[in-house]
C-alpha cells in the first residue's frame, strides 16, 4: 500500500515543476527506495555483475561418462544385489533400468560416520565466520557448473535411478538452480537480525532475534532425486553457516560421489575448506549413527513415515531437533466445471512425474461423477501410450521414454499388493498392474485404476509408483470432495482444478494439508521462498523458504539497553530483603499501571507506585 | 528508513504552501500511515476503548479464599502423599509449607483423558471460526479478571506451592497479565497471511503463507509456576484458534481447578463453548495419554531432560509435532569491571526468586577471580539475610518470607547430594547447604557455594533449588569465561554484566543459548515478542513472540494465479508422450534463460526455446 501511493508521488511532477515539490519528491523516492529494498537489490545487482564467478572442473569417471560408460554387458543372469556376502564393508550399486553393476561405495559403520562428522564440525568453525558474499560465491559457482553440465548430471542422475533425462532435468536440475537462484536473492535478508516490539513495560530495551548456525546439519536423504535431494540441503545449510553431512539412500548412493566432487570443487576453488560437507554412504547402520553423533546439531530426515519413527526415537535419546519431511498421498481435484483436455495432462505429469516416485505425487485423483467417465475414456489412451524402456542407450542415443525404471525393486511388490487389493475390491484396472516383463530392468507398467473407495489399502498407503488412481466425487459435491480427502491421514500437498478460482480456493483452504494450489500442479515447490513440509503422516516442520533456511540456525533471542549506560536496577520494594506489606502493593500498582484498562486504575497505580515504591 | 524520510516529508509545509505540495504532501503521509501500520493501531486502539469488557465471578473454595481456608490444623505425624493407597484414582494435594492437606484431584486414566481431548476437538471446530476480535475479548476478560484478583491468583499458586505471594506476582501474574497484551496487541499481525517473491519464471502467480490452527495441543507443564505455566499456553493456544487441553503436574495440581475456572468463566460469559480448554490431572499415566491421543495434534512440553526425552519418543510412534523446553543452566557473568553493589541484587533474584526453581534461574555465577573474594564478602550476609517459612499464615497476616518451600521434596534429596559432591571435590560451603529442620514443610535453607569447577555434577546436573554456586573465572579472561560457559550441554538463557555493554555483548555472543541479555536477568521473558527456548539439553522450539505463536498453527503455501484466468499450461515439448529431441533442449534453454548468468548464454536460450518449443 506505501509503495502505491509513493508511485503516484513520482507522477507528480507532470502537474507542477515548484522547486519544492522536486524537493519533496526527493524525499518519497527515498523512501520508497528504501522500502522496496532498492538499496540491497542495488547491491546485490553490483555484486552479482562485478564478481566473476569461478569455473571449475569435475572429472568424470568411465561409468559418469558419456561414452558408453559402462564397460561390461549387462549380465542379467546374476541380478545385483545392494549386499554382496563376499563384499562386506560396501553397497553394490547398479542401474535399475538395466541392472548393470556400477560400482560400490563403503557401508560406513558407526566409528566411520563419527569420524566424519567431527571432521565437518572442526571445519564449520572458520566456514561460520565466512561472509554472506562469499557464501553466495560457492553458490554461483556450483551454479555455473550446473548450467554448464546439464547433460552429464541428467546422465548420472538417470544411470543411477532409471528415469528419463527429461525427469531429471526438472526434477534436479531446475528445482536446484531454483534454489540456488532464491537463497543467494533472499537469503542474507532472511537471516538479518530481527527486531521484536518491547513493550510498554521494557521501552527502556532493544529486543531482537539472531540466527546463528545450528553447527552440523545431518541429512537424511531419499533416492527418489539423487542430485536434488543431496545439493538442496547443502544449499541451505552451508548458506546459513553450517557444515552439512548427507547420509544419502543405499539405493541411489553411486551417484552421490560426483555430485559431492562438484560441491567439494567449488568450495576449493573459492578458498574453502571442503570438510564442511561430507557424504556418508552405507546401510541403516550409517544413517543411525548420523541420528546418534554427539557432533550432529540437527537431522533433517526425508523418507517414509516408518523410517521417520525410527529417526525421531533416535532423536528422542540425545533431544536431538529433527525434521521430518515423510511421505504424501496428495489428492489432485478435478471439478465438474473443468475443460477435461486442458487437465489431462496435468493428471498425467501429476501421476507420472519420474514415475510416480515423488513425495508430491499425485497419488489420488479426485474427479466430479458427471466428468468421470468422459475423463476415463480421453485419459486412457494417453496412460496407454506412455512408452517405457530403458532411457540410456549403452550405445548411441538416448531412447525416447516417458516412464523410466523403479528405483527399489521391492516398490514393485509393494505397489502389486495394493493394485490387487483395489482390485479385488471392485476397483477397474483399465491398463497395467503389473511388472513390465519385456524389459530386463526394474519396470512397472503405467497403469489406470478407477472406481477407487475409502475402503482399498491404495486409498491411504503411499503407492510412490506409476498408478492414476481414480477415486469418483459423488454428485460433484464439494463439500463431500473434502470429507472423503480428509479421510487420510497424510497431509502433504494438494490442488484444486476448477473454471472458478474462487471455488477451487474455498475447496482447497478446507484441505488439511501443508501445501495448496489452485489450477496448477506442482508449483509450490519451483517457488523455493515458500515452505515445504505437511502434517499427519506426512511429518512436520519445513524446509525451504525462510523458514527452512532459519530451521538450519539457532534463534537467539536478545536483549539491550536501548541507551547505553542506562541501567536497570531492582526497585528496592522488591530486592530482597523483601518487605511484604510494600512488595506486595507496590507489584500489584505495577500491573494495576500497565494491565488495568481502566484509567482510574492506571491513577490509583501511580500513587501505588509512589507510595511503596 | 523510510519512516524518517517520511517525517521530514511532513514538516515541509512550513517552507511553502503550494496547494500542489498539500496534495503531495498528503501522499507520503498516508504511505507513512500506512507503513507505521497506523490504521491496525488505530482501530486496536478503537476497539480497545469501545468494547466494554465483562466481568466473570469467579466463586472462591473455602480453601482457596483469604479466610484461613484451610480448616484443620497441621496434622503433621503423618505427612501427605501424593498417592493414597485408600484413594486409588486420586492425587492428593497439599500445601508444602504447611504439609497441609488441601484436597485430592483425579488421576485420570487413558480413557478419561481421550473423552476429554474428543470434547476439545469437537468444540475446537467452532472455536476456528471465531474472529481475532472476539479473542482478544475472551483474552481482556481474563486479563480484566486477573487484575482485579491479584490477590487471589497469588495466594492460590503460594498455597499450593509454597512461594512467597510477591514471587507469585512477579512470575506468575505479572508475565501472564505481559503474554496477554502481547498477544492482543500483535497476535492478529503475527498470524496475518505472509505474501512471499515468486521468483521470475513463477511471475505470473501469488505466493504466501497462511497460518492454520493446528486443531488440539496439548501442554505437559511443570510445578513451578502452575498459574503462568498453563495460563501462557491457553492464551497462545486458544489466540490462535486452538483448542488447548493442560495436563498440570501432580505436584500443583490443587490450584489447577480455580485457574481452569477463570478461563471457562470468561469463555462463557464471552459467548463460546468452554469445552476448548480442559483441564487433565493425574500421573504419568495421564501424561502418556495425552502424548498418544488421536485428538491431540501437537504436544508443548516444559520440565526436565529425562522426561523430555520419554515425551518425544512418545511422540514419535504418532509422528506428532513437539516443542520441547526443558532446564537450563543458566551463567550469569560479572566482569571484572562490574560495580558490586549494583550487581549483588541481581545475583540474588538470580539465583534466588521462586527459591531457585525456575528454567532461568541462574545456576551458575562466573565472577571474574580479581573481584570475586570481594563479591563474596558482599553477598554473604545478603543470603545469610534470606529469610525463611511459611509465606501464608493460617491465621491473620502474611509472614515476611524471602524463600519459600520446595515444591517436590524428592528434589531437595537430589539438591543435597549435589551440595555434598561439591564439597566432598572442595567448593567452599558459606552457608546453607542442608535442609531447614526448624520449620515442618519441605525447606531447604538458602545457600552460598564459592569455588565451584567442572568436575562437580553441580557444574552439569541442573539444581533447581535456591543454591547461590559461584564459579571463579581465572585471571579475568573473557576467552577463558565463555569456554568455561559452553562446556555445559544445557543452553537455555545467559547474562553478562560488564561496565562495557560491547564487551558484555561479545562475550553474550559466543555463548551457545537461546536466549541472552547484557547487564540485566529475565528481560527476555518480560518481552513477550521475543521466543522463549534454548538448545542443547535445554530441547529446541520456541514458545512465546510471533515463533511460538505460529507454532500453534499448520503452516500453509498456497498459490494462486495472479491474472485470474490466465491459466498455466504444460509446454508441450515436455508433455506426455515426450519427444526427448525436443524435450531435453527445451529445458537445457529454461535453465539457462533463467540461471545462466551470462547475457549471451540467455540470448542463446531464448533461441532455443523458440527452436523446440
Amino acid at each position: 500500500m506505501a509503495n502505491d501511493g509513493m508511485l503516484v508521488a513520482a507522477m507528480a511532477p507532470l502537474l507542477s515543476s515548484d522547486i519544492g515539490i522536486l524537493i519533496l519528491l526527493a524525499i518519497p523516492l527515498l523512501s520508497l527506495a528504501s522500502s522496496l529494498k532498492l538499496w540491497d537489490t542495488l547491491s546485490l545487482l553490483l555484486e552479482f555483475t562485478t564478481t566473476s564467478v569461478p569455473t571449475i572442473d569435475v572429472k568424470l569417471a568411465a561409468a559418469e561418462s558419456d561414452d558408453d560408460g559402462v564397460t561390461s554387458k549387462p549380465d542379467t543372469s546374476k541380478k545385483v544385489q545392494l549386499r554382496d556376502p563376499e563384499r562386506k564393508g560396501f553397497v553394490q550399486c547398479y542401474d535399475p533400468s538395466t541392472l548393470q553393476h556400477l560400482g560400490e561405495v563403503p557401508a560406513m559403520t558407526k566409528e566411520d560416520v563419527d569420524a566424519i562428522c567431527a571432521k565437518a564440525a572442526k571445519a564449520q568453525k572458520s566456514w561460520s565466520r565466512t561472509t554472506y558474499a562469499q557464501r553466495r560465491l560457492v553458490m554461483r559457482t556450483i551454479q555455473k557448473y550446473i548450467v554448464n553440465h546439464v547433460e552429464d548430471i541428467c546422465r548420472v542422475c538417470t544411470r543411477d535411478s532409471g528415469k528419463p533425462k527429461v525427469d531429471a532435468l526438472l526434477g534436479e536440475v531446475m528445482t536446484t538452480c531454483e534454489k540456488i537462484r532464491t537463497i543467494n536473492a533472499n537469503g542474507e535478508e532472511w537471516l538479518r537480525r530481527q527486531y521484536r516490539p518491547s513493550g510498554p513495560m521494557m521501552m527502556h530495551k532493544t529486543a531482537y532475534v539472531e540466527y546463528v548456525p545450528f553447527g552440523v546439519l545431518g541429512v537424511i536423504a531419499p533416492w527418489n532425486y539423487p542430485f536434488h535431494n543431496m545439493l538442496n540441503h547443502i544449499i541451505s545449510g552451508l548458506f546459513s553457516g553450517n557444515a552439512v553431512v548427507s547420509k544419502c539412500s543405499e539405493h541411489t548412493s553411486w551417484s552421490s560421489d560426483y555430485f559431492g566432487r562438484i560441491v567439494k570443487a567449488a568450495l576449493v576453488e573459492c578458498g574453502h575448506d571442503p570438510d564442511i560437507v561430507q557424504t556418508v554412504t552405507g546401510f541403516g547402520e550409517a544413517g543411525s549413527a548420523l541420528v546418534s553423533s554427539s557432533y550432529v546439531d540437527k537431522i533433517i530426515f526425508t523418507g517414509s513415515p516408518g523410517v521417520g519413527r525410527l529417526v525421531m526415537e533416535g532423536c528422542s535419546k540425545n533431544l536431538k531437533p529433527v525434521i521430518l519431511e515423510l511421505g504424501g498421498k496428495d489428492p489432485m481435484v478435478f471439478c465438474d466445471d473443468v475443460k477435461i483436455k486442458d487437465v489431462v495432462p496435468w493428471a498425467m505429469r501429476g501421476c507420472f512425474q519420474n514415475c510416480g516416485q515423488n513425495c508430491c505425487g499425485v497419488e489420488r485423483l479426485f474427479v466430479y461423477e458427471s466428468i468421470v467417465t468422459e475423463f476415463i475414456d480421453t485419459v486412457l489412451p494417453r496412460v496407454k501410450g506412455l512408452r517405457q524402456g530403458v532411457p540410456l542407450k549403452t550405445c548411441g542415443s538416448d531412447g525416447d521414454v516417458d516412464c523410466g525404471a523403479m528405483v527399489m525393486d521391492a516398490q514393485m511388490d509393494h505397489i502389486q499388493a495394493l493394485v490387487d487389493d483395489a482390485v479385488s475390491k471392485g476397483a477397474t484396472l483399465h491398463c497395467g498392474g503389473k511388472r513390465n516383463d519385456k524389459l530386463d530392468g526394474q519396470f512397472y507398467v503405467p497403469t489406470l485404476l478407477s472406481g477407487v473407495t475409502a475402503d482399498m489399502k491404495i486409498s491411504t498407503e503411499e503407492v510412490f509408483g506409476p498408478i492414476m488412481c481414480i477415486v469418483t466425487v459423488p454428485n460433484d459435491d464439494d463439500e463431500k470432495c473434502v470429507e472423503m480427502i480428509n479421510a487420510c491421514s497424510f497431509g502433504l500437498g494438494s490442488s484444486v482444478y476448477s473454471a472458478s478460482q474462487k471455488r477451487g480456493m474455498k475447496i482447497g483452504k478446507q484441505l488439511r494439508s501443508g501445501m495448496f494450489t489452485v489450477n496448477d500442479f506442482g508449483v509450490n515447490y519451483l517457488i523455493q521462498s515458500l515452505p515445504f513440509g505437511g502434517v499427519g503422516e506426512s511429518g512436520f516442520d519445513r524446509f525451504a523458504g525462510p523458514e527452512g533456511l532459519r530451521a538450519c540456525c539457532l534463534e537467539r533471542s536478545i536483549v539491550e539497553d536501548r541507551i547505553p549506560g542506562v541501567r536497570t536496577t531492582i526497585p528496592s520494594p522488591i530486592d530482597y530483603p523483601i518487605d511484604i506489606r510494600k512488595g506486595l502493593p507496590f507489584g500489584t500498582s505495577l500491573v494495576n499501571l500497565f494491565y488495568n484498562e481502566s484509567l482510574l486504575g492506571k491513577i490509583k497505580a501511580i500513587f501505588g507506585l509512589i507510595k511503596y515504591g
